[in-house]
């Protein structure tokens, strides 16, 4: 079941994904009916990083880094690594030389259920990674896994090719046909947020905005 | 019991809140007889914030962020929100609209035992948060919670018109009708601690500022 | 068996401690063939601090920081701080008066299984910590425990005198009497690792720079 | 703040105490709107102990027992322990020699958010607990707390005389003066789960039983 | 994207999935290529129970169980309930009543990425149940989920009509189409195991039946 | 470092073995002054075991058991197997063929700080395990480790030959040249703790006993 590289990945738009970079996990994942969130157990090792990219899925065997160097042949510029072990591994599976040459391939950035290190070297190259921790327990490299194969990472399902966007607020993947129609969703959110921003920076109340005071009171809510 | 919204709210004097402020927590918690600090699940969205102000208690729901938009117009300026579900969630309450409406009405900070979003924003708008994790995650308006009724968050009761004190070192919370003393005692502390201080910084021991040697001995510690 | 204060410790040449503090815990950790690290439950109170010094142990009982002041007349200038507690707490052991007694002893750093506060106050000092949490909680001072005897700190075991080496990647221990012969392995590893980064850089791929194909493929992994 | 001990305790009646115990945790936490559960980090050192009766509360410090023998002088037949640490804590509090202590003076259990030892010998003596977990870590008797005054215990605020309802399904809190009246809603609620109960198992189902096809409808669910 | 209730699911031979329950999570989940497992977060509320069914999977959002009533007209004797909150979720989705209902439709069992209560008596029905923990903390049934869509349950891609294994080693999915396969290869796997047992049982060791000390020999093991 | 076995080991007398397992973990562990338990994370796959042994240690890569084939070879009637892995694991490292294998000579149980699999079997055959779950995730077999090496097992430094005490409260190491000491003095508190039980059972309280009531009121304890 193990032991498969698939060469051949298809990718969304690359202005879909730059589109749905900038908007952010937050909306693409409202806009998707709060659907496709990676767990919390994931969080950025330096703050501040955005990416959206094209998903390299790699499933590896726990402790065991050996997939990660196969994977790399296959990126194309602005792809995403995205590594979940085959069994719960709190090593670290990556560190500065993989970033080196995963940059050098163009990959922006790495989604991991496990672990990395050199973490002080990653934030100075600026390659951001989403990881469950910093570990620096090394990894050995002598079994087989997968590279572009459905993977469920982070409690996400995940095929090569989704698109993944990732920010201060988590990772969340956006399935490669439904990009489009979930960007335009995501921008009719943003516009309509703009404009409920100055109303209520202006002290105007959700109450009103939203017109919620009646159903509440509706429902009972009793004010004392 | 739920579905509540208590509107007079006793504060404390602006002047004693300022003070635990500039005292801080770990002071504050000591000054009160080792008690009121929330549990070490909640940590600052960002570091560096240091907020003190009444509480504004919203239970709510698990999942359900309804009583937000309820809290925010009995917010009075230098308030603070805090929130417990009734019901363990990790969910995203809270992100930058809510922000903004809660800083139009001069709210100065948000304590929850859940989750928040739109980080990156709110660290821009600088609305500090205590919360649990942060989390895309949506959450609906279907459920009647209460508002300024007593609650238990991150392990800690807290009253409507309690000073909450929170920085880098945590949340605390103090009871309104103590907090004069409270704030006596702890500049009392914050004196005594300058003149320790000092003389830590000239190379003196903790051993003899404190008069330990003779204790430690009685009890039986041996030097080898 | 506690009530131990031991006064006389070996300690490693400072040119071999500085030179694995150089090195980094990701690479010492390797070179001294995967062993040595401390529980990830561990983590650095601010980030970018990097530390090597000789352990002074304490073994503390669950909430009672009293042998911290007998541990800081022990200390050497560039000692660490190691603290296990002899069953697990979450108390606040150690803050900013402590801190400047032990930075005017010379002590570069506290490794503790347990939390610490005024986290805002050791930041600006720049005396940097590696522990389980931050937390408030004040501890007493009732019960002897032990000063520079054998400890397990965060699941590795550690004797005074041995070489604690601490940054954004963790905490790492080097057995006193192996320290030399680390730090060579360790420098042997970098500039093995640094040629390597050259070519990786340059879009090199590592299943060719470690030959890897041919193993790869003898053990059935298939391109499609 | 600590070291006090409340004599006089007010006790519901026992008729009513007994009667929630015979309900059960997960009836009467519905019958008082979802309120009053303790965490789920408690659990039952054994299965099938189903208990209820009045609180005599108790704020111990982290790792300190002192305060259950101050505690047992004040129990009446048929209270309950409910003991929480003023810190986090994993420690031993109780074990056989307590729990013979306790069952003298009648005690008919203990709810604890930390831990328990002996636990061998508290199942074969039928004295139920729920606790954090089991661990032998010992105690001392250093420092005062307070017995029968207000504790947060597992996220649950609980006053002297409280009734303690616990079995398999958790524990639940029932404030003293509501008890009368949750005990009404409590079997009136049974009784109505007894007649669906039985049209449930006649194979009917809850769709149509509890008339949800046009709501789920209306709301747009899909059948394909 | 919720909302959808899928009628048609494939189920696979009744004779393999009896097959598949008769190996045992342990077996199977060696014969697919160590894949398929749920993870250890979720666990048997009684031991002992085995069972083998076809998945019939819910997608629910946090605390609300509408779905199951939905699923459970979808059931077919042997069928086992798998929900999947759509957010992170420790209510208690599940209790007595729903169990009557689901096993007038000849459910054999239910595995829930969330809590269940009444274990009591579920466990006196004979009901068996994988689930995160034990909580009685109720939910609502507010807003619609999905039914037999494919849901990602505790780490695992779940298709309606997979074949769910379960045991008191934990939860295994198959794939339905593997189904034969994995059957024929699991008892291919037990027949081995049973002549390596009888060996073993003998005094014999694994290092001879399984010709390991060349290879041991070969990497470097010491024996001093 | 790794792949070495030390095959002489030193064991204590089977009398000082066998009345430290009667005595029990709670008794053991204060009679060496409160130290060498494991920590709780590790709990026994059955209730009910009593186990009491020489440690027989093994270090191990994470997710690889190929060294409990080794240490089994080293096994004596009634040792103990103690499984620490290099690097946190929750692989299932031994099951039913390996248990069958280590009762054939003479094992008396398994601490493993990771899990175990075929946990049904093991209850059936009596051979207890305290691990950190149970999982049926399988292991390889390809890196050497070590036995018979110090380890840290679950917190507790453990050499080969020290006497491993486990049951329902936990697993506590007693250190080989230490056994008879710590046994008569876990054998004089048992004696002490009789008499008290039966003044505790009849109703004397242990404010009494202990004498306890003047500290409490010098320290300022206060009735109400």
């Amino acid at each position: 079941m193990s032991g498969l590289v698939v060469r051949s990945v298809d990718r969304a738009d690359r202005a879909v994904i730059d589109g749905l970079g900038a908007v952010g996990v937050a909306t693409v994942h409202e806009a998707q009916g709060r659907t496709g969130l990676l767990a919390t157990s994931l969080s950025p090792i330096y703050p501040g990083a955005r990416i959206a990219g094209s998903a390299i899925t790699i499933s590896a065997p726990p402790g065991d880094n050996w997939m990660l160097h196969v994977a790399i042949e296959q990126l194309q510029p602005d792809d995403v690594l995205v590594l979940a072990p085959t069994s719960p591994s709190d090593d670290g599976y990556f560190g500065d030389l993989l970033a080196t040459s995963a940059m050098a391939r163009g990959c922006c950035g790495l989604i991991i259920d496990a672990c990395v290190r050199d973490v002080r070297d990653l934030t100075r190259m600026g390659f951001p990674v989403w990881s469950r921790c910093v570990h620096s327990q090394g990894t050995i490299k002598a079994t087989l896994g997968s590279v572009n194969v459905p993977i469920v990472c982070a409690g996400a399902a995940i095929d090569a090719g989704d698109i993944i966007v990732a920010d201060d607020d988590g990772v969340c993947v956006v399935k490669r046909v439904a990009a489009a129609k979930v960007l335009a969703r995501a921008r009719e959110r943003e516009a309509n947020e703009e404009e409920r921003r100055l109303r209520l920076a202006a002290g105007e109340l959700g109450l009103d905005i939203y017109d919620m005071r009646g159903k509440l009171a509706e429902l009972g809510l009793k004010y004392v």
